[in-house]
């Protein structure tokens, strides 16, 4: 028995998030049909290092799971892809120590948002960018998120469903960036409450409208009210991009 | 009665190409399905610029229609939009003569194909690039694109599949270039024959992996026949990118 380590890239537009659900469609499902059909009928449980939200993406994923099958690892995601659906791409595989575990033990992620800010919209990025044509005061939102950055109670900006106590978190960095036509606003933290990167996002593009200021953030934190942060920003522009180890 | 000329994207992946069809899903049936609707249940018959194939990508193809509508030109593709479904996305509506038409008075257009050469797939790009993982000789396939420009008889690049008689066209440009990880053809002629786009792309990658040489190409044009040419690519790589008019 050796466990492994998967990092997975997926397409989120087909799927009901990463979480396997009774009659969903979901990613955890996909691969634990697929890793069941490469063990002839023996079921294989994945553990992924949290959920994604339905039509959320993921660029680098990660999840882990226990094996007897003697496949070295580099033929893995080969023999992975050839089974899997084609949004769900599985780009590496790594035995790793049998007490690793793909979420207590991720010490960071990063995500990354993507709002598509032409006044016309792309056919082509309809799935994969947030649609938003209104202009957007930049140089207030960069000001929104330094507040934003560092140790936080982040329970304004949490969904009310969660059953999680300690909503302490950090974040690190959080910066937006104009690529091309797109606002790339990328948060890397230590952890991430539901919801949490689409309310900073939802909350941001209100002061980037100057629905709210900028000064306001420090009363919204306080405040611990979901209530008084901004929306939930579409799940379809967001993108976990990667998660991070020791070692 | 007025013309209008519109310029259309649309996404091809899930559709059984542009030409309408019974029991298929296709762009001028979805388009007419809308215009039937803002027609308050009248039908209108659109007619494109040509034909595109299962799966292939429109950036600009153009069509146009008659309408009795008193709407503002700037008003339709925004009423279009709200009545399409969202792979079809209208960019723009002009009043134009009564005699214009989107077949018959086009004097050039433009196609793109797109090929990932990246080892590893891209589950972002599955639908919208070829996805070809071996070494390309790009110095071959410049040469072999030179043999291709100017006015030929393209019968070898055909789908037998036509009922076109005259099969001289000429290619106007024909050039490759690597954007970050792609290889995208350019290819801007006065008119193209079924397939023909993708069997040129077929061909040049044959070259490209040295399964032909380059100076085969005027062979291969003397030949007049479909079988010596390379294969013809899928269709999800290929973009109608625009189509040019007299004024």
């Amino acid at each position: 028995m050796r466990r492994i380590k998967c990092t997975v890239s997926y397409d989120g537009t087909n799927f009901f998030g990463f979480q396997k659900q009774p009659n969903a469609r979901t990613v955890q499902g996909e691969i634990e049909n697929g890793l069941k059909i490469l063990h002839r009928g023996k079921d294989v449980k994945i553990h992924g290092s949290g959920r994604t939200d339905t039509f959320v993406h993921a660029i680098g994923q990660v999840f882990h799971f226990d094996t007897e099958l003697t496949i070295p690892d580099e033929r893995l995601p080969i023999a992975l892809r050839s089974i899997l659906p084609d949004d769900i791409y599985i780009l590496k595989a790594e035995t790793v120590a049998n007490d690793f575990h793909a979420r207590f033990h991720a010490i960071r992620k990063e995500y990354r948002y993507r709002i598509l800010t032409t006044e016309q919209g792309d056919v082509f990025k309809r799935n994969f960018t947030y649609h938003y044509p209104y202009p957007l005061d930049i140089e207030a939102m960069n000001k929104a998120a330094t507040h934003l950055i560092g140790t936080h109670d982040f329970t304004s900006f949490s969904s009310v469903r969660t059953d999680v106590e300690d909503k302490v978190r950090t974040i690190e960095q959080l910066q937006l960036k104009m690529e091309e036509d797109e606002l790339v606003i990328r948060v890397v933290g230590n952890g991430f409450l539901r919801n949490m990167v689409r309310i900073i996002v939802g909350t941001l593009i209100h002061v980037g409208i100057g629905k709210m200021s900028s000064d306001d953030i420090p009363n919204i934190l306080a405040a611990k009210s979901r209530d008084v942060a901004g929306p939930t920003a579409p799940g379809h522009g967001l993108y976990l991009w990667r998660v991070e180890y020791n070692n």
